[in-house]
Parts: structure tokens; sequence; C-alpha cells
């Protein structure tokens, strides 16, 4: 039944020499990469708002534009930079690839961290948005935003574990309903304002004294322009996932690029343009987007299209990272940075595991920060910046190094890339270090620690493993040895005969093993014993303790049993198997546990011999009983 | 160091021999089997008065002294028949085990399964009752009253988890000193009106319309009188728990109920007069003796005591459950009817899974309930009165069938509280109904069909297992068989040499076996194989899904191996364990997945040969490459 619901909720399995079929081409794939850069829209002006009209009021609508042309200056040397390295790395990987190849392994990582926060981040952060739209448009919903937002991550989660094309699919339509919806907000907003039929909404709360007192200080603007970053972030998206697009794959992707510059500019700076004419206020209840379409359209078809697109388009958004973050984890984890089982596809030919890491990392955090978006912006941008700045270093010594036609114009361009990166990494640093950039900071350097230690573990596994070439002709496997069976047993059952049987089909040195925990306990089972036609020897043990694996490993490490050092005791524990799972519960199962305590000990072999309880024949009972010909 | 934790939590193991030392005294073991009764003073009057002074006000005043004399005679009744079962059934057991003998089997379940009803809401009322009593003292707590009840929840736990004795010198002392502050504070009370220095407060606030505007109906009162009857529950405690006293056991037990009784009669009495006298109105963010001692003591050190008191009596309460609970579910378990798990003494002597399983039934509905004792109320004290008028119906049956000298009177006795707690049922689940009681009435019969599920399972079990006396000696071990091994191998490496080699020691019939996930795969280790010296043959299959374990169960069950039906097949599965376990997670551990899934294949004998990694030396590896002498 598991299984068919496995099947009903991510489709058939797929075979692993389908995966060219599994790639989109550029109207397909545009969305899934880039709408998180394309949906960061809906909360990127907010969040430059948040930063700046508490402190300084009215102020703030002079400098709003500013800051969102300098956003966009910065989208624009991304964009650029990063259509070169889609050329240079038509193999995907991104950042952590250009930096490992071009500086150092070190760099490398710290990309592949940085990132990974960021993925997680991108999903907290859009999954929060999604829900805050969702809550803008009723209101009543408010208190549930968090199971709210954590229905909408298993809901991407499910869908990317279907697999790439489906979730292009299901996944592209409302990304280009949301361009749309943006686009008439702006042109409706635009037009209405020129013509003069809305007045601006009476901007700043009266109410609240603090409003608007602060000086207007380098560290404000700054720190709207960090706030602000949150735009950007999602452009590296295309490029770790270059061989996602159909062929010529390189050219879809640089073209994609150019599309979504295009579409980032122009709804971001529309929406810009309209919070700066309406006035517009942040707060926890409706967001900006949706004041601005309730000033433009009142609360109409309109206004519950554009809330609805932005849900939809911001819950697709948490989509690009969960295209990005498992592709690039595999990557990591093949380099053997990660855990091998991230490099592993699944079912649906998805890498599962990243997809489940992500989808529980991120409604962690989204539990943690109780779904305010405002609350996770600070952690955001950061990583993502970090992997800017290393990647454009990366690729600016690639075109130093190698030289083709046109360098110097290429090198140009990432060196400028890296230094203007750089800068805003430091400023994005120092003015959210309080306010939540200092866990980020932490959290990097840990994740790499723990790469290299999962990296210096799977060497030390490899070498104790390895067989030396000219060894292996010369290794004799059939040495004549014997092994010794020991069979743990509870009472005498048609289980036990099965297993002693096993036993001595595979030796003749084979001993019963019994636990009382009172003197005498055992005194029933002695007798049954005796009547029993058999040589195997039934060895008796106190353990006041009511322990059992205890008291076997002492006995398998005594003097009692000496054997040779090297020489193999295989442990035979019956367990019977119930036909329904839940009754698994009903048993104490003790087989399993002594199996896995015992597997601790050098030179065991643990044998579970299975025995099948049918509730309804005794047709296996009856099998062995039979056996006394 | 997980040892070492436990150790320190919950104190040396015990041995099993060393039961009788855990004992204890009346005066160690009525706080321990009684503070659920005596505590239930702190919330029974706050009860009574919820049902009553939101519907009619001040007339409340009126119905509390009645209703309360009510119960303490149905505490009396309760007392001098469950004083005879104690007589009837000096091995304890209680109620479950009188229904069980001399009425039927399934009427016993209906006792247990209503007392393991009711003990688990004793936890969670008592908790968040006392819980009730701390934010009631300092206010600024009450936001966080779930997470304080469950952090209180988890003392008891750890308490009982040390043992019997132990737990009874930490619970008593409370105890005795919430008794000696209750009865400062009635006679202090009582005092101060009398001689009239403190005026009654203003009864019922005037904002509330609904105040005391309905009709005063039978079913109003009726329904208080349920509420308040949270007071009498508890009473079966001592009698489920009687050979946990020194001898003589009996009459020890006797005792104690006679000074419960005094006890519950007289703090009880004294709280509903001066609640009566001060006109206390119920609200959720003081409880009522919270406002009586704040009355009467003025916001002073009594009035800390008292709070102090009570919160630490009422977390102790619970304790009355973690007292019966685990004893009556390891009773039901040794009978069958419950999972065998409950019947065994952990570490230090309890029954640590039931312990476990009330504290974590208690934890959930504390989460589900927001801590409110008054949400919890209608759903408490059925499943006791329910027990309490199967167990009368029981011990009157017996006195009828066995006629002891002076049977008439016992009979009499018993049947009359038969009568009353019978009538009292019905008052609990019709004034109850709506607001909770539906809830236990639906899981009382879900629970009994549960045990009967359990129990045919453990009997289908034991006839499956079973062997019939007089076949025992026809029955032949050795039938002169061998076994065929399959070794599953994903690369040539030392550990897969120790397995060939075990294999080779255990049967001549061995293969190797690889999957390759497309064509070529295994080309490379085709190549290795080639250059081994030995003639077990490489089976190679291709497994285009990914899939390990079903092509491995097709080719075991295909022609390729047919063997004799009966014939067991080894599969050996070779599984490195590295030194420390979070190292675990670095690996696919397929050989365990693989384990599992075989394990539900009849005639298969999964063994784990574990070969170790040393981070620091190569003495495991060159040990097996040193045997090619």
């Amino acid at each position: 039944m598991l299984q068919n619901i496995k099947s009903w909720l991510l489709g058939e399995k797929l075979e692993t020499n389908r995966l060219h079929e599994e790639r989109f081409s550029v109207f397909w794939g545009l969305p899934v990469l880039a709408s998180d850069a394309i949906s960061s829209v809906a909360y990127a002006v907010e969040e430059i708002l948040w930063a700046l009209v508490p402190a300084i009021g009215i102020a703030s609508y002079v400098f709003l534009p500013e800051i969102a042309t300098a956003i966009i200056l910065l989208l624009l040397i991304l964009t650029i930079s990063y259509r070169q390295i889609v050329e240079a790395y038509p193999g995907g990987g991104g950042a952590y690839i250009v930096a490992k190849e071009n500086l150092r392994t070190e760099l490398g990582l710290i990309v592949g961290a940085s990132l990974s926060v960021d993925y997680i981040l991108t999903v907290a952060v859009s999954i929060s948005a999604g829900t805050a739209a969702l809550t803008s448009a009723f209101p009543s919903l408010y208190t549930h935003r968090v199971a709210i937002a954590l229905f909408l991550i298993a809901l991407v989660t499910i869908g990317n574990l279907r697999g790439v094309k489906d979730s292009a699919k299901v996944f592209s339509i409302p990304t280009y309903a949301f361009i749309l919806c943006v686009l008439i907000l702006i042109f409706t907003g635009i037009w209405q304002a020129s013509t003069g039929t809305i007045t601006p909404m009476a901007a700043i709360p009266e109410s609240s004294v603090t409003f608007g007192t602060q000086m207007i200080t380098v560290f404000l603007i700054m720190k709207a322009f960090s706030s602000g970053c949150a735009a950007v972030t999602g452009v590296e998206a295309i490029c770790d996932a270059v061989p996602n697009f159909k062929e010529p794959s390189v050219k879809n992707a640089k073209i994609a690029y150019i599309l979504l510059a295009l579409a980032v500019i122009i709804t971001f700076g529309g929406i810009t343009y309209l919070a700066t004419i309406y006035h517009t206020v942040p707060n926890f209840h409706q967001t900006v987007i949706s004041q601005i379409a309730s000033q433009v359209f009142g609360k109409g078809f309109m206004f519950y299209a554009i809330q609805a697109t932005t849900t939809i388009i911001l819950a697709m958004a948490a989509n690009t990272a969960f295209a990005g973050f498992p592709t690039l984890l595999s990557i990591i984890a093949k380099d053997g940075y990660a855990p091998r089982q991230f490099s592993l596809r699944g079912h649906r030919l998805g890498f599962s595991n990243g997809i489940m890491l992500l989808s529980i990392a991120a409604g962690v955090l989204v539990i943690i920060f109780r779904g305010e978006t405002h609350l996770l912006i600070p952690l955001y941008a950061l990583g993502v910046f970090t992997s800017f700045t290393i990647a454009q270093a990366g690729i600016f010594m690639h075109w130093v190094r190698l030289k083709p036609k046109g360098w110097q114009y290429k090198a140009f361009i990432n060196g400028l890339g890296t230094i203007i990166t750089f800068i805003t990494v430091i400023v994005v640093a120092v003015t959210k270090f309080i306010s939540g950039a200092w866990i980020v900071l932490l959290v990097i350097p840990l994740l790499v620690f723990a790469m290299l230690k999962v990296k210096s573990h799977y060497m030390i596994i490899a070498k104790q493993l390895d067989i030396p070439n000219d060894r292996i002709e010369h290794l004799k496997i059939n040495l004549h040895r014997t092994s010794y069976v020991i069979v743990p047993v509870q009472s005498l059952n048609v289980m036990v005969i099965k297993a002693l049987r096993y036993a001595k089909s595979i030796s003749n040195d084979v001993e019963a093993f019994h636990i009382e925990t009172h003197e005498g306990e055992a005194d029933k089972l002695r007798a049954k014993w005796a009547k029993l036609n058999t040589d195997i020897p039934l060895i008796i043990k106190l353990s006041p303790y009511r322990e059992i694996t205890r008291p076997l490993i002492k006995y398998v490490n005594s003097n009692e049993h000496a054997s040779k050092p090297r020489d193999i005791i295989t442990i035979l524990l019956p367990q019977f198997v119930v036909p329904k799972s839940w009754q698994m519960f009903l048993h104490n199962n003790t087989s399993l546990f002594i199996g896995s305590s015992l597997l601790k000990n050098r030179n065991i072999v643990v044998s579970l011999l299975p025995f099948y309880i049918d509730e309804k024949s005794e047709v296996y009972k009856n099998e062995i009983l039979a056996e006394d010909e």
C-alpha cells in the first residue's frame, strides 16, 4: 500500500537511461530556474522600506529609487558576468566548480556552504513571503501562517520528487501569470497616478513617535541596499543547471539570462516607482504589493489575482532552490565532501535525499522564525554574495590563465564583478551583522569544517578497504576453516528447531545459549532439552540485571569458547516474522537488538533466521515438524 | 557516555532479587498513592464553581456546600468498599483482577481500559493544575504554561524511572507540607471570617451579561456534582498497589485508606467552606485556592507557600498515576492483552515502558488542551467511575459466591457502592457528554478491541511455535543438509575477501552477486575478479531502476538457483563498521536495507559480517591480506 501511495504521489519509477528526456527548453526552464529572482520583486522593495521608513519616515521615498537603481546596476553586472561563466563552464555546477578548479578546493567548499545556506533560506523566505501574500488577502489566516507555510513546502517537495520535467510544467504557468499581473498593476498604477485619479495614501502613521526621527546616515542607506539585495539572489541558479537545458544548452542558458534580467528590471523598477509615488508603509499584516494593488484596483478581481499569483510564484520560487540545491549537493557529494547518499538519484531520477534535506531544513527555519519574512531577511543574501565573489574571482583567473580570444575584456568584466560583489559582501555583513548575519558567518565555517571531516572519513575508508593490485592474485579464498555457531534460545519451539537444523548445516560445532534472570528459571527448558534428540549442548547463564547481549558477548569472549583468535563465530538469531508490521510492536524483537550490539564485536557474524507466522494455516510449522524422516 | 547519563539520571542498575527492598511503609506510601486524591482538593472546588457561577451567579454559593457534602458521602462509601476489596484481594491488581475473576474477562478489560484512560488524564490534569498554581503566583509565566507542564512531566517521569522507593521519599514531604499549609489556610480563613476582619470579595464580575441568568436546573446541579467528582478519583490507587506496602501489607493498606479519607474530607470540606464564605469566582488566570489565599494572607509568605506546595503536590499527584498505571499495564500485559514489553522491569526494576507510555500520552494531552485544566476535566472521572462500578459489582459477587463470615454485611456495602457509583457514571456521562466525555466513551471500547486483538495475536504466535510434547523426542536436528551462500558485492575490497572466506567456511556452494545500473558498469569489477584466485562465480545483473534488493530476490527465486524448496539460502552481507556512530550517516548502509527486506522472504538467512574501520592502524586489513599462506 505504501508503494501505491508513493507511486500516486511521485509518479511511476523512471529508468536511469531516461535521464536525457528530463531536460527543458528556455520557455519551460526559465520559470523553474529564475522564479526566485523574479519573485523576489514581491518582497525586495518591502525590505528596503522596512530598513528606511521606521528610521527616516517620509525621506525614505527620496532614497528608494536611488537604492533600486544601484541594485539594478548590480544585477546587470551579475548577468553579464554569469553569462561568461556559462560559456566557460557548460557542464553546470557553477560557482563551486569554478572556485575549486581555478582557485583552491577550500574556496570551493566555502562557495558550497554559502550557497547551501542561501538555498535553504531561499525556500524559507519565499514560502514565508508567499504565505504573507495569502494572509494579506485573507487576514484571518494570519495566525495559521506557519502551518500554511509548511503545507506549501510539502507541496513543492512533492512536485520536485516527481522529477524535473513535470515540475517545470507545474511551475511555469504561475510564473508567467505573475509577470503578467505585475505588468498590468504597474501600467494601471502609473496611468492612474499620471491622470490623477488616485491620491497617494496617508504615508506615515502619526501614532508612532519613533517614526522618522533618526539621522539619515550612510549606514542606514547601506542597510537598505543590503536588504534590497534579496532581489538579485537566485541569479546563480541558471548557471548551476546548464545541463538541464535542451541542446544547445549553453546558448539556451545565455538566452535565459537575458530574459531573466529583463523581467527583474521591469517588475522591480515598476514596483519601486509605484511604492515611491504611493508612499507605501510596510507592516506585518499587509504586504507592500498588496497595499499598492488595493490602492490601484480596489478589492476587486485584479487585487485577488495579484495576491494569488504572488502566493503561487513565491511558493514556486522556492522551487529554484529545489532545482539548484540537490544538484549542487550531488556534485559536492560525488567529490566526497558530503554524504554519498546525496549523489544518488531516486525513484524519479531527482536527487531525492537532497530534496528532502532542503525541505526539512527550510521547514525548521520557518518554524523558528514563525514564518515572518522580515525576520529571515537579515540572514539572507550574505551566502549568495560570498559565492558570487568567489565565483567571479575564479572565472577571472580562468581567463587570465587560458587567455582565449578577447580575454582582456572578459577578465575585465569578471574582475569588476569580483570587486563589486566583494564590496556588497562587506556591506551586507556589516549592516546586517547584529540582526542575523552573524548566524550565517558562524554556520558557513562550520559547514566547511564538516565537509572536510566527511572527505577525510571517506579517504580513510577507501584506504582501509583497498587491496593493492599486485596482491589480488595472491589472496587465497578457501582457507579450509570451519565456523562456530551459537544459537541463543528463549524456549524450545518450532522456530528454534529450524535454527538448530540450519546451524548444523553450516557447522559441526553448534551450541545453544540461554539466559535466566534468576536461578532455576531455566529448569523447564533444561528438561525439554534433555528429551531432544541432539548432541548440541545447552549453555545456561545467569543474568541478574536482566541483560541479554552482555552475557552472550562475555561468553563468546570467554575461555570456555576459546577458538583461534582469527576464527569467526556465527551468532544465529531465530526471529519470527509477523504478517502485519504493527504486530512487530507486540514483541521484544530481542534478536534485532542483540544483532545490532553484536555487530560491534570483531569476528562475529550475526545471522538472522526468519520464521513466518501464518495466521491461517500451520503449513510452515508442519513443514518443520514433518522433517523427522 | 549515554550509559553514564542514564546512570546519573536513573541511579545504578538494580538486580532482580532486590525487588522486595522496594516497598514502603504507611507513612511513606500514603503520599505516593494518595497524593492524587488529596491534591484534587486544589481544583475540585474550582471545577464545581466553573459549572455553577457562569450559569446561576450568586446562587452558586447556596448549592456549593450541598454538592460538596454529596461528594464527601460518595468518598466515604468508596473508602469502606475499597477497604473490603483490599481484604479480598491482597495481591493487588485491583479492579481489573476483581472484575476478571468474579465477572467476565471482557468486563476486566473495560476496567483496564477505563483506568488507563483515567491514569493518563490524572497526569495531564494534575500537571496542568499544578502549572496553574504556579502561574497564579507568577502571572507572567502564563504564556509558557505548556512548556512548564511538559518539564514537570519529564521531572516526575525521571523520578519514577529511578524506582519505587526513591520516588516515595522525593514525593512524600511535599504532600505533607501541602496538607499542613491547607490546614493553616482553613483555620486562619475561618478565624478571620468569624472575627470579621476580612470581608468577602466582590463576587460576580458586573461586565459579563450572561453571568447568573440561567435557570437553576437539576441538570446544572448534576453537572456541578460531576465536575466535583474529580475529588474522589485516585481512591483505587492504594488498592492496586497493596503488595507495594511493607508487611503486613493488607493491614497497612487499610490504615492508609482511613488516613486518605480523613485528609480529603478535612481539606476538601474546608476549602469548600472558605470558597462559600468568600464567594470566590473562578477565572483562567488565578486559581480559586490562590484567590482565597491572597484574601486570607495577603501576598506574603503564606500565600507563596500555598502556591508552592500546591504546585508541587499536583506535580506529585501525577505520581499516583505513575505508581498505578505501569503496574496495571504490566498485569494486563502478563495476561497477554497488552504488548509484552509492558510486563518487563527496567534498569531500576520499575516498569519503564509503562512509565514512558504514560508520560508521552499525558504530554500529548497537555499539548492538545494547551495546559488548561478546565478543558481536560470533562474527560476526567468517567473512566474511574466505570471501573469503580465494575469492581464493586465484582466484589459483591465475590462475597455472594464465597459466603465468608459476615458476608451479608460485606455484600450489602459493596452492593450499595455498585448502585451509587453506577448512578454517578450515568450522571457524569450525560452531563459531560458534549463537553468531552464522548471522547472517553469512544476511546474505551477502542482500547478493549485493541486488547482483544493483541491477545488473539499472541495466541496465534504461541500456537504456531508450539511443539506438541510427544513430538519433541522424534525431531531430528541433524538432517545432513548444506546451505547455499550468496555474497552481494559492490567492489572487490578487503571486506569482500573476508566475506568470501567466511562463506567458504560454511558452504562449498558460494556465489558472488553484483548489480550494475547500466550495461558495462561492472567491467572493471569483472576484470579484477578474473585475477582473483577463486572458483566462486561472479553473477552480474542489470538493474535499470537502481534497485538492489528486488533483483537479488528475483535471482534467489529464479530457476538459475533452483535448489530444493526446503533448502535455506544464506545471504551474506559484508558491512563495514565505522568507529563513530555519526559516520554511519555517511554511508548508504545498503546491507542493512537489503537485510530487512530479505527477512520478508522465507527460507533465507541474512548474515551480517562486520568489518572494522580503524582510523589509526591497518591491523584488520593486514590481518586479512596476510592470510595468504
